[in-house]
């Protein structure tokens, strides 16, 4: 079920039988010369949408913009300071636990999410202590589709060392699945360069194009089909250890 | 365009030709009985797509949480505090504006919204002021749609008193539109208590089922075709009017 | 009775028969060529003094400084940013909701202060959500003395299409009848320029000796006595309905 | 001048001669059984007219509520934050220096507030610092003028030790020369207790009826017009050495 | 060179020839039953300042309290909300960027704080964007001492999967080596619980004397001495790679 | 003892007997020619950990980096705002706090924090009235070093006049004999300049090598030794009055 779909007895009556909620989370940024901006948003609510399918879980609207100030030196990508990100998951959080909402499942797309995620979660414990000091704890957790065992080695399987680390075949391959109509030429060869950086100048400097490492020529929108179902797969039994957590 | 299924260097060449952008903002909160959780947002990214497509005009990824303290008695409201929801509008137009967009019509579907959207713009004025003194101004501008002269005519006339102000039969229809394999069964009769309220607590006093003068059991698909055509008529001139500004 | 001329005896006793109070909220900016820069102030604290008067509520001190970012290329305008006087509206409500004020009506002269007034109220009750969620919920209303029906009356008798949006006549007169050492000579003529605006520099550009379609030089302290007479008697009812709000 | 009652154009013409203004602080707080709850922002304003008048210098209009949370266990006090006065303070400085004001004269009435005075001050400076690295320094001091030497003696020989430090008869003296109609009867006798305090819980516990080793009984309105007249003029030579620093 | 013990035109002389800057951070909290709670500040520092004598690297004063949240349920814990820790970072690093200083080592002793770090980078970036969009990028790395590769090998020799992952032999074993004198006895036996938590509560519940999977009764100085030499070693290198990168 | 030495037994152990603590506080800052950079921090941390040792009181981690915003003209010098270093003050309080300790000695060596310090103890004040409005009061202290009278004598007889007010002979000599490996040759000769300051630009201007009104040539080892004698005297004085407060 999703929670924009649903109405409100109806989110009343899941409450009854589940407390958890799974919460899509990516990102707006460039994803190279044929990668969608929307790519991590895109793909982390259509595997939150898969595993709310598969196991029943309420899943919350997508969460499309995150941490990409990286990013900032492509046009049309979108960025929040990591403190509104904290400031905004604390929000999301503070008001689901407020309905009886417990156990908190972030399907992230996106890297760069990951330490605001954290940094989040702990903001949100502090401010319990703070001012519900003997209230239950809440459990938040992040299932990163695109990190899972399985993903990877399907992706491993697909594009070996050109999957690389943005803009990847694995990707683009799922928002070709998913979208068919918005599939872009790739006019380009051969995987990008590779390595670290430090700020959005360096990352324009070193990528030009935007791709790290990667070769999202090679995507396909039936790998994108095997990448979803393995990640929801893997995703789904994430949800169902956090359900049975003591 | 959309935003998140175009590709960086597709926004390049938008910019190119127009700095302007729309963006659709809702709500994730109860709309009564029958009506949708996601109606705010599912509305506004509707009419915002159709203001694309009918102008050319980019459109940003739907801001789906807004500020709905006013519902949190109701399980699965969402809402953000004033202040991050100001934080989250500042670091979108920053972002935006840092590519050269200077035109944002905030396409918005809640009127809890409307506050922090005006607060938030002049947060923005305030800090260019502080930052980047003699960049030319940004223009940011509300379009409620259903605030439209034409639309609360078509509203009127559809649905005379029985409007209401919250879980409307117009918004519901626009959802039925949308997601017709989403109509919920209505089951109460006549119209909902009036009124003004203060905190959540008072709302769900108030309102006890969520309806504010409103008989969303008047609903038609057929209705929300007709509104979301308005909306968008009406929404399209004034982005035409947006870019035209001196 | 004024909280400023009032013991703290004297407010317990107040406490004891009335939750409410009277905060009148102003700006200091530039009005025009012959305006007082502390126009919205004066006018509030004059409103809301005589409201005190007229009806026994308690007033607090004027906050004097608003959100006046959009006339900041004139010299003499203090601005507080949005976030700030949400942070302030919140302390203020949130000192007096301590000793047991319950019912506040911000008597407000200057229409940027809206957006910001209202976040705040959502700040607060967010706020409270959060610490105090049994605690009993706090009514905050705004009455903008210069958008009464009785007050948009006569100043449309007074001044017809000459009123305009701001630097009002309206407003000149009413400082005229409280400070008529300060009334100033107007040496303009005509209305001045009408429309929209955006930021600071737009404003100046587009209205450069700062009135918005109005015609001060038409302002008068017998018309001030008048106008503030209505706003009080307008102001007043709004009071006793705040007070007898179920 | 006072910068209320002035236009802007006059503004304009008084920063052609002297960049320098006088800013007003108060608080609104308790000040024993007879004390007015304004008494820090009515001496204030008074102390800063007055170096206006004598002076020529522009004075500010009063920011009336101060830092006062050690006197909430009083009914009528109301208090900021120091986080939200710091942020009031580097609002109202940001935009006054926008206009050319670079020299600062804050004239206090309440000890409590001088903290966050400074703090705002190096908030201001770390601000500049970020954004404007090379523009000229701000120039911000605090007059406290129950702090001025010539102050000092007088109410040492007006009223010895009864002077103590909160309520004082100084302060109590210049509110009834200043609104000799809100001269309020003194029923207690001798002067209250003394030392250090904690939380406002303490404050209470410790000076049940406000006063601190005052005795306010003293006060006479023909003091009050002797000690306005001495800290007018310990603080207009403050303000000439401010204009005249090099 | 350590900041602390340099003057400052020793800093100016540095400057000259390096603008790579070593800052150690820490943590404040509960190391289980004889583990101390400056552990992983003193480790830190420790490492930090073996890697400035052997490359020659400035060393800044050490950040001794850190995100700890997950551990304020044993006594003598000190934790930063994690906001308050980008704040901190941010702020060192500003001040640090302002005389010349843009490569930046973070030393850090503990897991809790590098989502706060990694946070703070980009909260840095961005500030930059936005107040000097021009100048170049600062490069901030974090270096775990306790998860280098190196170091990982040497405490598997040492402990196999008695390590654990808090309050492990081998930060016990550092800190016995820097502080023989503080050497408490052990008096459990065998390895402690394993597995992950949410937030305090849930930590003591399941690690009621605060080990986590370890079993720091294995802990001896010499260790420590060897672990110390590994780490120095191994952070040495990530210094001179980080003054290399283009 | 101290914190960073102690296991959490032996913290919880030392509550049951007092629910004090010393919290040492200084600055990373320029001390001129020939004074180290962290003589703040040195000087508050030794005199704290005396005061341990002379009283059995506890002493957290020394908070090493202060508000320094004036010195950071000079090279090396770390500074936080003042509201980063009140959100630090208010955490570690607020931790402690959690664990019983309700009374705080924080032991200064920086006249620069003094504001910050006294903001953030009312900030804390007012969070616990917001959260826990029932819970006891907290008491905080500061006890800066180089201000008691004791010292002041001791200061005035050695140095006289060429004491000055930063980097003065008293703190050179405290940190000679701390860490006399660290002395450096003095190479300036006679006092330096006197008078007051604003920003960071009139501080490099004003005192161009950082002494302000002090001869630190005169510091000698042995007079930090009688320094640190007299200050540790005078402070264990006020940790004894503190705990023994009614
Ligand atoms: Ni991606
Ligand atoms: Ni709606
Ligand atoms: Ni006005
Ligand atoms: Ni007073
Ligand atoms: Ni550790
Ligand atoms: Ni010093």
């Amino acid at each position: 079920m999703q929670l924009a779909t649903a109405t409100w007895p109806e989110v009343e009556a899941y409450l009854a039988t589940c407390t958890g909620i799974v919460v899509p989370i990516g990102s707006t940024e460039q994803h190279g010369p044929n990668g969608l901006i929307g790519t991590d948003a895109l793909c982390a609510e259509a595997v939150a949408r898969g595993v709310g399918e598969a196991t029943g879980a309420l899943v919350a609207p997508t969460l499309s913009i995150g941490m990409a100030e990286h990013h900032m030196a492509f046009p049309g990508t979108i960025t929040l300071k990591p403190s509104t990100l904290v400031a905004l998951i604390g929000d999301v959080v503070g008001a689901l636990a407020e309905h009886g909402f417990d156990r908190f499942l972030f399907v992230n797309g996106h890297g760069g999410n990951i330490p605001s995620l954290n940094a989040a979660f702990y903001e949100v414990h502090a401010a319990r202590r703070a001012t519900r000091p003997e209230a239950p704890g809440l459990r938040m957790r992040i299932a990163n589709w695109f990190l899972g065992p399985a993903v990877g080695r399907l992706a491993a399987e697909l594009y070996g060392d050109n999957e690389g680390s943005h803009a990847t075949p694995s990707e683009v391959s799922l928002t070709q699945h998913l979208l068919p109509e918005h599939i872009k030429p790739a006019t380009f060869s051969g995987p990008a360069p590779r390595g670290s950086f430090h700020d959005r100048h360096d990352v324009r400097r070193r990528f030009p194009d935007g791709r790290m490492g990667s070769d999202p020529s090679l995507s396909r929108p039936e790998h994108g089909a095997r990448l979803l179902d393995t990640a929801v797969g893997e995703i789904a039994e994430a949800w169902h250890r956090l359900l049975a957590e003591d």
